[in-house]
């Protein structure tokens, strides 16, 4: 049986030559930071220097959520049970899906959704949103990004959005974002503030990234957080204990600031 | 049977607040670059701007490498079973081990061996570096981070060490990482370049990273490039297929500069 | 933050006793097959002696395929990168999805929609799947199940119906199954047989397993294969080899009878 | 680049035809049981009958052990994040390692080691063991292997070495369990029963398996389990759940006599 050639756009290597979307790595390194890479291995193209801020702080505000989100909690299990730490990490990396983290690609889909709406129709933004809320209503669907198990109003949300504005970034899906909460908030009577993931959602669709790539940013940032617990739970716990996802606590510095 | 309470160090959230070693997630956010946030994260303390610059720079040098890792190989291949996107790219995280990725650690010893033989015996670096070589060779164990299948000459491992010589990071395992080169030249007549987990390795142990973030470091860099590999197998390449490890190409955008 | 008390009922352990769907597991063990307790623990009685025995068949017919299933291309993938041998196995149960395996449960679906059709409409076998067939090619859909990338007539599928026959666990699934590909026949002009994932379609159609049980019961009998695959990747391979897809071959035992 | 050509010992596929170790799929499958079929696809030949018994009560032995492993606990995480079935159990297969399923690999060193003594100084069993355990007393290590976090007497190993007796499978390893056993009672002045993974690893060494392979039994054994435990996460449990690994309990059927 002979072999097919494929073909792949991301990396070209040559010896002693690293091409990074056509990019030479070591002339990368030093001069592009860091998250401005991870947009362009991403996306194909470096980000502007307001895209890239806004790049760099999305994936600060997920690196990490504490001990009880799913994917730190099978992370330090698998590790428990003796895996070393990479399977670790895998272990975690898993458990971010359609219920963890898939906030993101949900709200991705409503705020596409809401924005061609407007324009087809050429509506206003909460025209559009109040629309689309009464109809994901009538079909009982939820929309996904809006509220938190633990926080009423995300601090990483205001501070996403503030920085999107600052750099021009922000246009008409973080406002379908507001009208979205707006409109929800005169249907249900409640209001409920946008969380992370909804934050995340907007700054992708304005960033024009693909609905598949919400999880994609996510378990970027989130494999960072991942390696300290799992690092922690292999140098620092009990092999094999019982590990609660409740009975937890923090015992790291005190609140610092800058 | 009660449950024990346990606690871990890294991230304490209360309502509205989350707190990353201390510092708000939103104080860092469009303050504190992500690659310094990761350094943060792993070791617990913010780095300085000139650790920060090493550490951006070691990520970027690992973004991705083409197709061939087995990694890369590995998460396409689970994704062509039909797995999602976060599955794909754990599968190819759990490849990251010993042989892959792993000389970053096995090279961390031995440049601690060397640098602690240094010091007791205070010798100079060439002198210690002979030493161990010469043990190695009679126990007939290499000493990883030399030498790699495609580059004679690693351009990751020159900038690297260049970007630490101008922050001042470089001491004495880059100088440890050197003399190595130097003794090994000497003992086996071939001169054998430092690659880019060489390099890595010296660079940790100038930062003062515990021997298992070897892995942790390499696995955040290589989860973006895995991400856009994933992304690739299942927007672009036809399920079940036959991914061959050596008949493959690029077919992205041509080499440009920055 | 109380935890709430969650049930399964799968198995229930008190000192001393470990009960499985209510047996105690030293009962079981010695007096009921392994696969008659995979039928238990799965389904949560035990079969009879001919549910029991087909079950047994089709976990046999599934232990391995060789080398070139993307399960086992994963599984040694990750293994040649240093993983530990669970690791490795997990790699290529993850690679059981959509696609690779997936056929199971994609068939099951067919046989239901066809089988209620029938009864509905009292119809003939023939006549539900004529219908079907054509529905199908008008929407453009595949039906799973049928056709193979090797066998032109699949032995396995053969002997499993022959075997269901046999024991009278042949019902209307499996003559649906023949009907659909009667009625192919004459819709495409092609014979094509039925692979071993319809085959297994139509058994567990018949015992009545729920449709997510497909992948389930395909991953079950393929970690026999996947573990001896990744020993003989960590016993008999070099660490970091390009794993060919093709260019393999086969040096184990000729051919030989019972 | 060239591909190497490969070879695996395992399987072999031709057109219509499945050879698993030399025998075809569709003539083992209805005439040889599953069990033996493992055995034969783990160790390259059939059992004997007395062999397939024993490994039969085995891996019947090892199918579930409720919901507190860390396997079945990082499997039901993972999947509560959203994570396909196969995912889910993957997940769970890597959290058998050295420390869970791991006292396996580690007490067939130990029964190694004491059978080797006993052969080379022309020992009795328990002169051996006495030497073994007190070298091991010593050394301040555990022998891996006896007793148990819930059970004080395991009902598993008490049938398995039954039938092991029954079948003239038990020769001078699963002697030497029991020396152990003694040796240690003696030494420590607390009897410690052999838990399940001790028996297991006794019956192993009988069997001539490679030490690599008790983890692979053990994960062959609960890749059973696990299926169930996942399959009910995604059908009867709710999403993201934080899920308490000791408030738990079970609500399958009563106790029943088969």
């Amino acid at each position: 049986m002979t072999e097919e050639t494929w073909t792949q756009p991301i990396t070209k290597i040559e010896p002693n030559k690293v091409m990074v979307r056509g990019y030479r790595i070591d002339e990368l390194m030093g001069r592009v930071p860091f998250s401005h890479v991870v947009y362009l291995v991403l996306k194909g193209e470096l980000p502007t220097e307001a895209q890239g801020r806004v790049m760099d702080a999305m994936l600060v505000s997920s690196v990490d959520h504490g001990a009880t989100p799913p994917s730190v909690l099978a992370a330090r299990t698998v590790a428990s049970g003796g895996a070393p730490l990479t399977t670790g990490i895998a272990g975690g990396i898993m458990a971010i899906n359609r219920h963890h983290g898939g906030a993101i690609e949900g709200c991705m889909v409503v705020l596409h959704q809401a924005v061609e709406r407007k324009r087809e129709r050429a509506q206003d933004a909460l025209t559009a949103a109040q629309e689309l809320v009464a109809e994901y209503r009538a079909a009982k669907q939820r929309i996904p990004g809006y509220g938190h198990r633990v926080h009423t109003d995300d601090p990483r949300t205001q501070r996403l959005f503030a920085i999107a504005e600052e750099e021009g970034v922000a246009g008409e899906y973080i406002e379908m974002a507001g009208a979205l909460r707006q409109a929800m908030k005169e249907s249900l009577g409640r209001d409920l503030p946008m969380n992370v993931d909804g934050a995340i959602a907007a700054v992708l669709c304005e960033l024009d990234f693909p609905l598949e790539m919400g999880n994609g940013l996510f378990a970027i940032a989130r494999t960072v957080g991942l390696t300290a617990h799992v690092f922690d739970e292999i140098t620092a716990q009990r092999p094999m204990r019982r590990i609660s996802p409740t009975a937890q606590g923090y015992d790291g510095p005190a609140e610092r600031k800058l």
